[in-house]
């Protein structure tokens, strides 16, 4: 018995979007979902209690960033990660894997794991599957991403291949070494790069592992949208329907329905708050940045159809001379809006899957948002 | 009839002490009260609602940075300062003197008024009492501080002679060009640095100006403690016992305490705010320096008598993690504890003078906060 369990409530007679929903050790979550981020054990900015009065059932935090600071053993001394940072609700951590090898130059690959140089002291370290296991298993989360390698695009073919069968490799390694299935569910990663037979035979060795759920890492990297598209098509459709299905750092709000469509059910991204520290909004008349002047005397909220804190209470005005001004309340009411949108996005995506009018909501979306 | 109104309740039967109400436009206010400080029309990291939840009953905001960002005129438009920033509970601003004052090289002062250079763009600037009283209207809070000239610590007694009698004139100045007096309260500010006989000239020109309010301004600017109370002790027994008194930019705790003690009423200080940003709490048991190592795995409340939301939900080891990687929500759950405590303090404070045991709270506490 893996400790989540995927239940498919009903699929799109249109496109190859589903409805479900994902049994945790913490709470059932509907799918499709965006999780918000929490790279440091906090969602920049938010309370716990902010992100569940927005609709938040479930966030991802980051291994490689926990591991170095403040450190998996401290955060197990606390109890895990849920009673760390005061989250009762699910939590997925990704594996780092992604984070070791952007590092470029200060990490080296072998078989047996990456070697690593800190971001912050400089300090040497060695994740290996076996070292991540631990990591995650200390940390406690529900979902637990196994430790992938991230071709990077553009990669040519041979560097891609070898790559992916490192990561099944790993995956292997993962499993036999994940400590506590019964209450954390490992997460096997597809990767393949742009090439379509690659995503074949990593979704064939991936899902060949016997794992509550699988996921689609490597796209979103650089390349272009339709390309992403593409390759999403292609590969969703090699994942076994009765699991989970996650598209790795996606969130922009074209990408999270095209994602849905094409048979995906879960999703994360730091766009909403990343965008939101720099002053930028997403609307239902698409994206607000509320540092222009032109916003100066706009007394209006940031979106008029939004019932969210931040729109009940104040203007662009306010907003922008928070933002102008780098006062923390400018980051906090943004952040809090772009994530009610996405959330909010998410649960009409699921209303629309419902109404079997997934492909009109779409359109009426994407001319509302982009105009087009 | 004045825009607000003191009533006295009780007298401290030990010490110089009193215990009363503020009726304002926006409500009634407990005396002696501490008022946090929204410089730029926001309490650093808080949301009204948070403010509002730890019992904060007036805050202060700052006329100087107001007028040059986003500008008096905007804030008109906006509906006023309350509007503007979501607030409905008593607002006082300061008249931005203690700002221009500060700017040093960039401001030159003359009987008319002081001409500066902006500390952002390096723009001129020309404040005058009449110019004051325009942006404090323009602002629209409850209570507006008049232009005064706070004379720095050490000055000789000549400057602070003429810079208190200039005070004295500006003040004049300021009553005849306030535009309204039935709804917002303008309040004299008596000076004098450290010279008694100075102090005794200001307090008898400035209270000789009927007005609903005096403040004590050009305290806390480096003197020694003791050279402080000694003035304080003077100077607040000058002022009529039938309006409110109010000790400019004073804080920590025994400050506070010792205000109270010398007849104040009213305290403002951005010090709970900005250590809390720097990791310090103020605490029953004292100052807490959370980024020390030694609260890496302190699992336990930053201050174990403390009801406040962050030390309900949060230990002192994820707390120093928010801190030690910057991440915005450190620097929240600090604020909201720090401004509790001094919120807290001043409850406990006027619970005591209720009692009749002020001068024994004021023994137990310093013993307990500063072990003396």
């Amino acid at each position: 018995m893996y400790a989540v369990r995927y239940e498919l409530i009903k699929t799109c007679k249109q496109t190859g979007a589903r409805l479900g929903r994902l049994h945790t050790p913490h709470g059932v979550i509907d799918t499709p979902i965006f999780m918000p981020v929490g790279t440091q054990a906090t969602v920049k900015s938010m309370t716990p209690e902010e992100l569940k009065e927005i609709g938040s059932q479930i966030i991802l935090s980051n291994t490689y960033h926990l591991y170095l600071r403040p450190g998996h053993e401290l955060i197990k001394k606390a109890g895990g990660l849920h009673k760390f940072m005061n989250w009762d609700r699910p939590i997925l951590t990704d594996s780092g894997g992604f984070q070791v090898f952007s590092l470029g130059p200060l990490r080296k690959i072998t078989e047996e794991g990456v070697e690593f140089r800190s971001h912050h002291d400089g300090s040497k370290h060695f994740l290996t599957p076996e070292k991540v296991m631990e990591i995650e298993n200390a940390l406690g989360p529900d979902i637990m991403m196994a430790f992938d390698e991230c071709a990077p695009y553009p990669a040519d073919r041979e560097y891609v291949k070898n790559s992916l069968e490192r990561t099944t490799r790993w995956l292997e390694r993962c499993k036999a070494a994940h400590k506590n299935p019964e209450n954390q569910a490992l997460f096997g990663i597809v990767q393949g790069g742009m090439y379509k037979d690659l995503r074949e035979q990593s979704a064939r060795e991936i899902t060949a592992i016997d794992l509550p759920g699988y996921a689609i890492g490597g796209l979103s990297v650089g390349e272009p949208k339709d390309l992403m598209y593409e390759i999403l098509e292609y590969t969703t459709p090699l994942l076994p329907e009765d699991k989970p299905r996650y598209l790795m750092g996606v969130g922009s709000p074209d990408d999270l329905i095209e994602g849905v469509i094409r048979g995906i059910d879960m999703f994360d991204c730091v766009l909403p708050t990343r965008i939101a520290r720099n002053g930028t909004a997403m609307t239902s008349q698409g994206k607000v940045v509320v540092r222009n002047a032109s916003y100066a005397e706009d007394f209006t909220p940031l979106d008029p159809e939004c019932d969210c804190y931040t729109c009940r209470n104040y203007t662009k005005s306010y907003i922008r001379h928070l933002v102008k001004t780098n006062e923390i309340l400018g980051a906090r009411l943004i952040s809090n809006h772009n994530l009610h949108f996405l959330l909010n996005l998410m649960k009409d995506v699921r209303q629309a899957i419902m109404d079997d009018r997934l492909m009109d909501f779409r359109n009426e979306f994407f001319a509302k948002y982009y105009g087009k």
